[in-house]
């Protein structure tokens, strides 16, 4: 079979793509897995038997991969395949290398980094990642302020609007992050049964919520700040004690820039709630829930100080010279964040697309706490977003409403 | 000379060439005259001496008019050609019949509107002007509401931003409009002589002003609202008693909303300024500031309420329903138009372009005066942008502004 019309690749056929491509010798001895796990592009790993050097080949199918019925343009892989080349530019070391595009069979080639682990499992082992916060701060900077208008010239920073004007990807978050966590628009969310009541009260029955809900999407809808990773949680960033490595970049487009930095935070509440739900003992839970919570402050604090720095060493425009002007803009982007925070929340625990942190928590009753817990952080994200003015506010914030799930629940127990 | 290859017309060109696309009969007797007063673009009036039927040709040269040295994409002529077809659709009779489009020749034909007056002329020249307020209203509502993602599907308006992205002309608005004015960036700032000292202290040496006006401009860059006109002052508007048109579209792209709302706004402030300083006799003076006054408030007052109302017809998006979320809408817009219009009479008084309205202030005294009182009322709109809640806030911004002047004034001859 040849590879010059396109069709969805099984095992066999990408070992023979990557020798076809020039990745192997000839007379290699090739085995390929296919890893993906993800519910719409299939990823291979083609190894060479007797080196053991081995790459990935990812591709994108005409539809999803978990039903024919959902159709999804194949561009998001050339997105992907120039995204990550950005990122190598932009924040060398923090993604894995990519070797090769093909826009006839919708597939690129990269770097195997199958020695790491994804980290929302190494969140859930227990792992300490002492790297973590410069790592994917450097990686937020350096890819988001150096694609602001403050950073590039306005008419390469347009062309690049245009470039990656994402349609498709966008619709799946605008529906699935924005909209159906609130409203159960399309009937799609999954409430963890227990918490169903409770969520119809407290989520589907605030209109002030759902108020601040709207106007976070409209900024999510026109507001091009930033080329935006677009995905990034826990999922999405191989991790060992070293390393740090962005995958997925398939929903970049020019959107808000706390949409990324929000990403990260959630995802680490998740793992805090992991945590706080999981560790029975008392000194060990406290430590691992100390180091997150840690980790959380640290990611917004050393953001915000890298993205002055940032800014102080190349912002371009007349009117950025000025450091309040630069506080103003980083300001707004720590509220945008705990916005995007609270929504991301919401939408894994209420939405169609959950997390394994929380679904991993075995006992029901720990598990719809730890849903509740964050739930109500999600709310007061949302409400009070402008309050959250530096890291430890967000861990303030998941701590009060820790205090206020107990407070409710021993009130309860009362009646 | 054909018509196959592009080169810039003269009178007896463009003749020949609307003949040549078919407007006139093959023997009819030709006029045509260049009536074009901007800046980059020619425009040209070709007239049947027989019948009186007239039509304009426009045409975009590869270089601005006023110098070959300013090279600007001919690209704009398509984005005018099609937003005047928009226009047409959107909000019928308010814009001139389009008929023709030429990429070669970088030019299109239209409805010849001589026998309206351009409104910075008409209101120099004191007409009243019943309908404005009713006609350009309905033109924002229809031209920018429906242009949302509230009321379009959003992958359609997806589309569209990408259709619109407009570099060159953006840089322009980028420049004079929001940089330049308040910085003097380029040193092409020329404000009148007597007022100079005034400017360098209240807005040169104005550091909380330039941090608003910073925030003003990174939404100018980032906000894909809506497709705005881009270029909305009483200079792009035909009138008369009965009609209003509106022309000259080419700086449109997906923008803030404010800045066409705040456009036409800020140049019913000139007039009111010229009515102020130029009108004699106390009685007609007032007569024709009342009517100014009503029609500023009426343009925002109007704007919000056929918004609302288009809302609660047409918003799609299943967060829009809901009457608080409008209203959030709505007001923010308002806001920006504030802040918008306060530019806007910045830099028609310290900027490269100037008004007529002002340079026709004979009086030098008075002229300056007339520039400090807009300057003023220019700081509490961008400054104090959210206290602007309705029409009546923006003239009694523009009174507040006339009466501090006064008091300066007072102040100073006591010196």
């Amino acid at each position: 079979m040849r590879f010059d019309r396109f069709f969805v690749m099984q095992p066999e056929d990408a070992a023979r793509y990557a020798r076809h491509r020039g990745f192997f010798a000839p007379d290699a001895a090739l085995s390929c897995r296919e890893i993906g796990d993800g519910n719409i592009n299939y990823v291979f790993r083609v190894r060479d038997e007797a080196t053991g050097q081995a790459i990935i080949i990812k591709q994108a199918g005409e539809t999803a991969r978990i039903s024919d019925a959902f159709k999804i343009t194949t561009d998001r892989v050339r997105i992907e395949y120039e995204m990550l080349r950005r990122y190598n530019e932009l924040a060398p070391g923090l993604s894995p290398k990519v070797y090769d595009y093909d826009d006839v069979m919708h597939c690129f080639a990269m770097e195997d980094l199958s020695h790491l682990t994804i980290m929302r499992e190494a969140l859930i082992a227990r792992r300490r990642l002492p790297h973590f916060v410069e790592h994917i701060t450097t990686f937020l900077v350096q890819t988001l302020f150096y694609t602001t208008d403050i950073a590039l010239d306005p008419k390469e920073k347009k062309a690049l609007v245009r470039r990656y004007i994402n349609p498709d990807l966008c619709e799946i978050t605008e529906d699935l992050v924005y909209t159906e966590p609130f409203t159960d628009a399309k009937r799609r969310n999954d409430p963890f049964p227990p918490n169903r009541d409770w969520i119809a009260r407290e989520i589907y029955g605030d209109a002030a919520l759902r108020r601040e809900v709207a106007a976070l999407k409209w900024q999510f809808m026109t507001e091009a700040q930033a080329l935006i990773h677009g995905d990034l949680h826990t999922g999405s960033i191989f991790v060992d004690e070293r390393e740090t490595k962005v995958i997925d970049p398939e929903f970049a487009f020019f959107g808000p820039i706390g949409y990324d930095v929000g990403n990260v935070v959630a995802n680490l509440m998740f793992a805090w709630a992991h945590a706080e739900a999981t560790i029975e003992a008392e000194m060990e839970r406290s430590d691992d829930l100390h180091w997150l919570e840690q980790t959380i402050a640290g990611v917004v604090d050393r953001f915000q100080a890298k993205f002055l720095a940032a800014w102080r060493k190349d912002a371009r425009d007349p009117l950025a010279h000025d450091e309040a002007v630069a506080r103003d803009y980083v300001s707004r982007i720590v509220a945008d964040s705990a916005g995007v925070a609270g929504l991301e929340l919401a939408r894994r625990i209420i939405g169609l697309a959950h997390v394994k942190d929380i679904t991993s928590i075995a006992d029901p009753e720990r598990r719809a706490r730890a849903e509740r817990i964050l739930l109500r952080t999600a709310k007061m994200l949302i409400m009070r977003r402008v309050a959250h003015r530096d890291g430890a506010d967000f861990v303030e914030t998941l701590k009060a409403a820790r205090a206020r799930e107990d407070a409710s629940l021993a009130s309860t127990d009362g009646e």
